[in-house]
């Protein structure tokens, strides 16, 4: 299967609105999986599935019926055979060995959706060209449709080159939403011996023609889920009997947002959801509270992690009720090797297309490519964090959030390039 | 069509269960009103329809799908032509004119079920005896079911009864549970003209065989919804272009269960139920808090409405939020008048079956009857609700209540004798 | 030394007024305890001094600079060599052993002020008669110094009985306001082989001319001293090396007014006073807060510790400060023995000014008598607490109360005959 | 009068220990006004008083007792008449008018001391060399002493100075701790026609031989004082009757310190102090809270401060109890002016004894002379302010603060070559 590269970039943006039009939330992504898995088979490459390398013990923020979502997702058009090779984990990693000494290049792509309803209005391009989700409070809002495709469409060129050496391999990665899945992808050892890796993100605010060699000052960030346990007793009867779930959540929503900021550098901590109850005249007996701290450093992180932990506990010791804290989610800061990232930029600027090229963009956000970032960095590799602009109809994880898919092209012609430097054999 | 008296109890019984398979929540009594209509037109009543007596206005904590209801109801077997007639709002007057002067005697029975998923093991009874509630998380814990099925049955029993004068007016109430319904009943007018007034209720943790005479003690409650509307912002990006609704729901719920005591009596107040927030990393625009208060006299009512509304209204000036405050149920204090409680005591003793009469029992809930009670009573009339003993396998609300079905029978020949009492004829 | 009961009278009321001029906080009566002292040696009594007799792990609530208030006691003319005698504690115990078999009677006068400042306006007869405090922020506004002269009076008049039997114990305790003596005068065992004991209070709102021969209902107390302690920082500049102790205080206020009220009976809790900080700029390194507690019953009185003390736990560890919970003061519920009641009652009925008895009078306050009575019951003995009315001019501990001194010639009267009664020989 | 610049070298260390060791607060500067006065009156300058410039309405943070504090002023050494002349308010300014046409020139000196008690051991050097404060409580730990006695020494200097043109005018300004003086000095209109404006601080935690020519990053900040006002009420008996202003208090001080941050920039608040209530067993009638707030810049402080009313009156409100807030000191965030900081280092540059110097220094502190700065700037002249690094003991504010006198040559040096270069009339 060797097809020139119009072909390619014209399935590129029809496998981006396929994708487009089934969004799986994080851990859900049976069909993307399956669909990019089949076609990296096809490919040659060396299929690994997230059922085989994700360790459970690694997981955050799961909580999906995995039989269900494989159903949908064969409904959706995935191949049910492939399915069923996904085992319990949704992602993908794919290797091309060039069966040539070389170096081991690792490229990351995020597959999940976002839970948002997406617009269907006329204006809405996806939904006058018909590809608007067909799953009900799930969206592509983020592009991570055009991510999936950018890489599918990578192993297509990458096969048809000759000349390459050492290793490729791409990672799909569930669940980047919520920071849930780069932190078992990256204990899964998938890139312990890498010595380059490279994420890749379109958008960030930008326009079209933009790209960022690196990108830096990722924000630390931990989703924590807190379960109050109390005990219910009638309100007007015996309110003695209870023990108030409501009250402690409340109180400790309230010295969460209290606890002190820290002169090293920005902190933030936010009480996002409390549902607490059960009747109006039953003392509540549990309450939920999903909070989201976040540190400019790892130190930060820490700082916050301890007094949110602290003001929870002693909100519950004040009532009586019990308390189970969950990590939902966590991501550390990373910052993108600077030489990896200035060799990106000098590529960029050889690109059609390219208008402007920026070696070092700041974000102030969080993404758990993070995690795998670090690791290849801690072993001596060099990461980086690429931004490709494009411009965009509204805000990332906005209903309205379309992207130009021009710029997919760019992206896709970056990562070709600079995997074809780095392991360009030559 | 005039039954022997056999024939009446065990179509009460039967009807009881029929009820009880059935249950509908405050509002939604299609079903159980259009059963009861055609019963009392079939015995010659006048009868006139929630729907067109009960103003809007006057209605409390109702949130419901009409149209779906009716339809239900319909399916579940009641008289569609007579559904049709109910018109907007359930809950039905009948009336018997004997034509011969003499008083009006109101008598009050609610008929709304409990919103619980009934339990369905063999050991609860109507499990086992196959009347279990086909209504999900709908169930009669509470005894309306009988109380709706004497009513009927009193009817019955009246149309036989020659020699009695005045008028004798059924109400039967809807959404008594959460106190919502009888406020409109009594706005409505329908115990306006009434010389005595009676409610009745089985169970109240007492045996079959014990009758009381008069209730007393009930609370003053009202049951409010508060909203908070505030702005959300991302938490991360920019926290101060927020409002936060959830900020201002915690300090209020705090604050509000600090309000003082009061030496002149027992207040209570519990916020049962507080849902806020949108997402992890969202200022939570919105809170939603459903609480309860009590007072054990009307001042104590208005002592504690006083400070949670100013609390409320605090906590939302204090996070710049809007707060919409919505009465869902009240209802207030009324005691039987001591007459008309010894009167019916002793007819009481005179009632096969019954072991133990007492005059005055003090209650610690609250029943929305107190507003009909309180209207009579301002007119000059007489009022008494009565408490007869039924042994229950379980507290009220709780989801393996039953009651004695005997006390039914004790029940309706209370009633009966006393009727017979007061509009006699001499 | 053997004065006429006219004489007695006149000494009573000249003697209220002296101790009224010198008002002296709870555990500094040092002038007080030193004058009753050398009337009771002078009568023959055998007196023994608190320093002797109260053990310093039972004492609550004192925080004084003994040395100062004797020196003040001296100079305000009480003997120096008592003021030596009394040792480290104020309070005596008198005792009469009239060498006789015969019960042993214990009755307890309370000798401390009020700290509050005296009115001295002409309209304030005190101060128009020239016996308003000297010691500025003390008053005696309880009536107080009248039980002290009548302890004193008493003791004159049994001294000139003949015939009397076993032994009278007259107890003058230190610090009843706050209940912080009274604990300790039990442990001390001063009424341990008592067989009947007697506590007395004048005013109780009610006028001259009544007299309670029981009262009951008093409350369960505990006055409890919580003092958190964390870092101190600079809030602008390093705010995170901060441990706020006024927040931790704050937060725990807050829950602590939301404490649950109880259905087996009245609770209160109130948090009166809260210092916090050092400097407006300065993470608040200190707060003490000074709360208190009240309970129906036992039952009541430890639901509410455990939950204090629960909520003042949790609030340290949220901020994590540390907390020293030290208890200032406390008081139980005992009710008088119904026998003495009656007995008493009874022989009020004979004196010469009394208009109305009553058996038993229901309080709300708190007396620290109560661990006294409790001993003596609880060791087979009787107790009782006799009201004695006396016409007021304003609520006890205001700062213009002031009692009808005639009230003082019944209640001296009451405890005279009852006394007599007991310990007639006859 | 004409010194040599020997002795004004020494005069000036002798004068700033006299001002050493007769620390005086914010608004009592009598004595240290005083001396200066009579200082700049024998030197022939124009002199003004506090009391003739500045007018009450812009006052902040004055709480004193003005005729206790001249009494003291003047037994510790000051001109009774020259105290008389001073009149309500301290402070002063000192005017040398050239006669000349040229430049008016403005130079601002704190003389206010810091609350804090002095340490006394022979490690502090004023404590072992006989200049330690003899004002219990009050120490000048933050070095204006030296500034003030610099002031005198450098109009001894200009004194000496013949050439100058234009004006030269001295402001010695009161209570610049807790920046509660600068504004009123601002609003007297002493710079309104200022062409430059020098303020100087000794020490900012570098050493002597350090000069910084401009200081940036000031913070804006607000000292505010609340005072709610409620109702007491016995707290076991009626509590109902009380409006707890305690409660307001800890709901608002928890709350306040929840205002989210902000994305604009570094913000703070802190509420450093809270007194609340009058008795354990009363209802607190009254609160005071004192807190300060902080923002990067004037939009930031003004999101503050808007945030904390709003919060303060929400809990107010709450409580239905009264609030007063006033602002005890307030300063705002201005720069210095560059062109005038690059001068001044190059004048630094040539002073012996300086190691370094450096342009501008970011400040994380608050200081009012930012307002006499930007006045001056609005009006298009020139400001600094200029930092002069001086070998310390300890930190500004601590107890064993004393900083190297050689670095007040140092700064008195860049100040005269500073001035003669401004108008020097060459």
């Amino acid at each position: 299967m060797d097809k020139g590269r119009k072909k390619i970039v014209e399935d590129m943006k029809r496998r981006r609105r396929d994708f487009h039009r089934h969004p799986e939330s994080g851990w859900t992504e049976f069909r993307t999986t399956a669909i990019i898995a089949d076609a990296m088979m096809s490919l040659g490459f060396d299929v690994r599935f997230g059922g085989e390398f994700i360790k459970g013990e690694d997981v955050m923020g799961r909580d999906i019926d995995a039989g269900a979502e494989k159903k949908r997702a064969a409904e959706q058009g995935a191949n049910p055979d492939t399915i069923a090779m996904a085992g319990e984990y949704t992602g993908l990693c794919a290797e091309l060995d060039t069966g040539r000494p070389g170096p081991v290049t690792a490229l990351r792509f995020d597959i999940d959706c976002v839970d948002t309803t997406e617009a269907d209005g006329a204006e809405h391009f996806p939904a006058k060209e018909g590809f608007v989700s067909v799953n009900p409070g799930k969206m592509h809002a983020c592009g991570h449709d055009g991510h999936a495709a950018i890489g599918v469409a990578l192993a297509e060129l990458l096969k048809n080159e000759t000349g390459l050496c050492g290793k490729i391999r791409l990672l799909f990665q569930p669940a980047e939403e919520g920071v849930r899945g780069g932190y078992a992808m990256m204990k899964a050892g998938l890139v312990d011996n890498a010595d380059y890796f490279i994420a890749l993100h379109l958008g960030l605010g930008r326009p079209t023609g933009e790209v960022y060699g690196g990108v830096d000052g990722f924000l630390c960030t931990s989703k924590i889920d807190a379960e109050y346990k109390g005990v219910g007793a009638h309100a007007g009867g015996e309110p003695q009997k209870g023990k108030n779930a409501l009250l402690a959540a409340a109180t400790a929503a309230l010295n969460l947002h209290a606890i002190a900021p820290n002169s090293e550098g920005a902190t933030r901590i936010n009480v996002g959801v409390l549902n607490a109850g059960e009747g109006r005249n039953v003392i509540a007996p549990k309450a939920l509270m999903k909070l989201e701290i976040r540190g400019a450093n790892d130190a930060l992180a820490e700082y916050m992690l301890d007094n949110t932990v602290r003001v929870m506990e002693g909100a519950a010791a004040m009532y009586g009720v019990s308390l189970k804290i969950t990590k939902q989610g966590e991501s550390i800061r990373t910052d993108s090797t600077p030489e990896m990232a200035s060799m990106i930029t000098e590529i960029a600027k050889t690109i059609p297309g390219v208008r402007e090229t920026v070696k070092t963009r700041q974000m102030t956000g969080s993404d758990d490519a993070c995690w795998l970032m670090r690791r290849v960095q801690e072993n001596g590799g060099q990461a980086s964090y690429i931004g490709v602009g494009a411009t965009a109809t509204a805000g990332h994880h906005n209903d309205h959030f379309d992207f130009d898919e021009e710029a997919m092209e760019i992206a896709l012609e970056v990562l070709y390039r600079t995997v074809k430097k780095l392991n360009g054999g030559g």
